[in-house]
């Protein structure tokens, strides 16, 4: 008998279903309230909503509330320093059941190969993690990532379906210029009816026009109500981002109606598994949302039906006949506390525990990912031509960062001088995909490291190795380090590795479990932190890895230079008057 | 240079737009607000929006406001008695920019070729008439109509994209029972991830969850709160009907909030040439919903950005960048008058006039229609077991019908005697496509019909004809007459042919302007509330074809008999003690 058969024959309680869900509050999503009533589920699917229905399974709720599946429309696994088996194991139980994952850190390493196993290890969960093709390997023309993706190897994956369209386009002045490589990768989508996501940090006016008009649905890079307002009114999704360092979205509700909150949705992008497991995910964003007076139903609206109304993902969002039975349950609307999670009508996540056995991907395909000749000191010497240089500004909870005009001392040959009095640091980048030699050295401010050096192979978006520290020597055994552990985070003082965190998969991601990288994690903070002296208010790990990110402002460093975002062009260290 | 390319140029400035809509108030249906503005349009694209943008050509709109093109989710054209090119000109100047058109009626008469004649003469009008593949062809297994469509037939016209999905499933019982035949329709259509429209009137609790399950997605039928608020929280869309004889807009909206309205969209249904010219379509329900308290905005929205969204059409239902140049022009928001209509970016409706020239395509695959081999009076008879029967009672403003148990007059024969002081006459449908010979007569109340006979061709859905007289002679002539003229409507008394409506096409509609149909049915109006006496509370053509809609409660005639809709069963006319 036809499955669909069998569906209507359970909604009609002609048969009876697998599983019900008696005396629950139903969360209706699409009148913003709710009503007790039973759901009756058959084949991973409910059938009916209502009473007297009856089912193989009984499962008496008690009262407590049944909301849909949390649906995260943009986020990368990779940032998670975990593979996407244990994400899923990870955010199951804080009620998330589907992700829009962006798998472009890793594919800026090892290219479309590293997003078949992204695909093949979202297999071993549960968790529905279905992928973008990231728009922009590399994410800009002035760096070196470990691949290069054009329009015409865009083609096969969306035909294939391996991805859902195109992931984030961060290219967006490429956008705004219209330039050639850009339109075509535009127009493979589009002429694949696939979605298009956006990155447009700080557009407006007519460039934000022409990038919304060129087919580009959303942005989560609004960091103003009146950037979120600008976006809605013109037509985009914007995506109220809370991720472990980017965290726009008690700014942003400022600016969300009840008229305009449909086209909100919560969002992550770059969440560490330390987040996920001490705040939770979209569950957190939903009551840091009841923290600042939103509706409870309306944030839940805005992690559930609205995001599947912008993702396209027309089989769920709600707890309505004919979806797909991914349910919470929780006792408190207004301190959300998941405590079951069920995904294709079953039970998977209990009281904060997946209870599904766990298996792996083999990660051989994207194990050896550092590739860089013997490296010296030597590499690392900035020579300026005068005591004015151009600093990298770290601001703290942003990706975005500040061109900071600073006094610098030098010695006679021009060559910078650490100087204990002023938070002014080297930092290099190294290119590690070809071993093309690429080492770039340039100032960074704010991030306040006093002593020793730290590296690490996460360096959004070509993911070269990143050092900073305050003598060369230490800054070069940070890279010799993270070459021979093939990746990851190493902290050195005065010639020792005082600690390290290993990332062999893509040198992105551990193959521990997200409470051991946590661990790791906790270790790297405190001697971060202690040690080296690295300011309180920065995250030691993420803060320095997005200070390479070229695609947002202001001031940016990749392996073949300075870039000035804004102006999407390579600027000198030095300052020289004329 | 790519078309996008050039959108962008546009969008950003660098080129000229084709035209600029300056000084406007544009409607932002993404906020329910409206701001000052310009709008440049290239390429029939919405470019950008704000200001300083300069055009090959610009238009002052001295602070009109602008809104995005009205989008109807469900309309059947042949209502209108007028052909796909005339119903485009009728329409356009009132506002509505698409319609999502479902050819039922023809197609139950000529099958798929109607399909392709109804496509082709879209082709000989702007407004985007887009096909929904009619579902249910016949609209029961109850009676006769010009074709039959399986499962197997449907295949086809949605993989060559010639309609959009499955039009109204008005086939209820058989989703609900699960019916082999039209499970294998529903999944034609999700196979080919197609829409499913909706049909369910009265339908509710677990038959109401299981025609959900099986993945219909809307429903037109409503005409109580109730029944719209059980089918938003179960996922529905709702379209809130106005047509010329089915008008729930009013008592629907009492349901709408500002929670739910995104699940709300205007709708028509079945129009008549008359009341587009008269009262308009979209914008005259617009009108009703701001008399009815509804803010003006949200109404627009609710014709709009919400059917937009229904309709999965992602290209257009608001003023953004990217869209489709479907806008309105109008000067005030309480009381919504469309000044100027443009599609794709050109001026097509100005000041009430559609400002293209007509052309029209080739009737000749739809034309003779009407095939019954000789008719005589004898087939009129109607012997009654008891002076106790069954009449089909007409609701004002309703194709929903009562069954009323009433009390005849018979003669010694048992033959149904005409009694001028009760409100009941005998109704015939004959079937007309095959020349099966079937004719069933049933009984009438409420009609009001005091003298001669009044036949049409049309009779929903399968149009057989259907005739109701006073007398078996002028009935009969009735018929011979629609067979002679190959369709429509006539009225008859005491022998003589008093006025007559030609509809060629099908036997549904007319070659003549809208103007000139509504000319004919004004004088079928009179003549009907006059010399026949039919009351005036009813509509004489459209409510006389709905009494064999058997699709619809409570009780319709056939071509096969008397059918109780509810239990989907035939049921006698007379009722007899037992």
């Amino acid at each position: 008998m036809q499955k669909l058969t069998q569906l209507i024959h359970a909604a009609t309680g002609r048969e009876p279903a697998d599983i019900v869900l008696k005396n629950g509050k139903i969360v209706d999503v699409y009148q913003g309230t709710f009503f007790r009533g039973d759901v009756a589920i058959k084949d991973g699917k409910i059938a009916g909503i209502g009473e007297n229905y009856d089912g193989k399974e009984i499962v008496d709720l008690e009262g407590k509330y049944i909301a849909p599946g949390f649906i995260e429309p943009h986020i990368h696994v990779e940032s998670s320093y975990v593979t996407p088996e244990e994400f899923g194991r990870l955010l199951v139980p804080h009620g998330t059941t589907t992700v829009m994952a962006d798998p472009h850190e890793i594919v800026n390493v090892a290219g479309l190969k590293a997003l078949d196993y992204m695909r093949e290890a979202a297999n071993h969960t549960v968790l529905d993690i279905r992928y973008m093709l990231p728009s922009c390997v590399p994410a800009t023309n002035m760096e070196n990532a470990g691949a290069v993706l054009n329009a015409a190897e865009m083609v096969a994956p969306l035909e294939e379906e391996k991805a859902e369209g195109l992931a984030e386009f961060m290219d967006f002045p490429g956008v705004v210029q219209a330039r050639d490589d850009v339109v075509n990768k535009l127009l493979v989508a589009k002429k694949q009816k696939k979605r298009i996501d956006g990155h447009s940090p700080m557009l407006s006016g007519k460039d934000l026009n022409a990038y919304i008009a060129a087919g580009v649905e959303n942005d989560h890079e609004c960091s103003t109500v009146a950037e979120l307002q600008e976006r809605i009114s013109r037509g985009m999704y914007v995506f109220l981002r809370e991720g472990s360092v980017t965290q726009n979205l008690r700014t942003l509700l400022k600016g969300v109606t009840r008229q305009n909150a449909s086209r909100c949705v919560l969002c992550g992008d770059d969440v560490q598994a330390k987040t996920i497991l001490e705040k939770g995910h979209l569950d957190h964003a939903i009551r840091i949302c009841v923290e600042e007076q939103v509706d409870p139903i309306q944030a839940i609206q805005m992690a559930t039906i609205h995001t599947a109304e912008c993702c396209n993902l027309h089989d769920r969002g709600a707890v309505s006949p004919g979806l797909k039975a991914d349910l919470v349950i929780f006792s408190d609307l207004n301190h959300l506390a998941v405590e079951q999670t069920y995904i294709d009508g079953k039970l998977v996540a209990d009281q904060g525990k997946y209870v599904l056995p766990l298996t792996r991907a083999n990660i051989s395909p994207v194990q050896s990912s550092v590739h860089i000749g013997d490296f010296t000191k030597e590499k690392l010497c900035l020579k300026l031509d005068s005591n004015q240089a151009r600093a990298i500004e770290v601001i703290q909870t942003e990706a975005l960062t500040n061109e900071a005009i600073v006094e610098v001392d030098c010695d006679e040959t021009g060559e910078f001088v650490y100087n204990p009095e002023k938070s002014i640091s080297k930092i290099a980048v190294i290119e590690r995909h070809q071993n093309t030699g690429n080492v770039f050295v340039g100032l960074l401010k704010d991030y306040g490291i006093q002593k020793g050096a730290i590296g690490t192979s996460i360096a959004h978006d070509s993911h070269n190795l990143i050092v900073t520290g305050t003598n060369d020597e230490d800054m070069a055994l940070a890279v010799e380090t993270l070459k021979e552990q093939g990746g990851g985070v190493v902290l050195i003082h005065q010639g020792e590795v005082l600690c390290r965190m290993a990332l062999p998969v893509g040198g992105l991601m551990s193959r521990l479990s997200g409470e051991e990288v946590t661990a790791k994690q906790d270790h790297v903070n405190e001697v971060a932190h202690g040690t080296l002296g690295i300011a309180n208010n920065v995250n030691p790990i993420m803060t320095l890895g997005f200070v390479s990110l070229a695609v947002i402002p202001t001031l940016k460093i990749t392996d073949e230079g300075l870039v000035d975002v804004t102006k999407s062009q390579f600027v000198p260290v030095s300052v020289v008057e004329v």
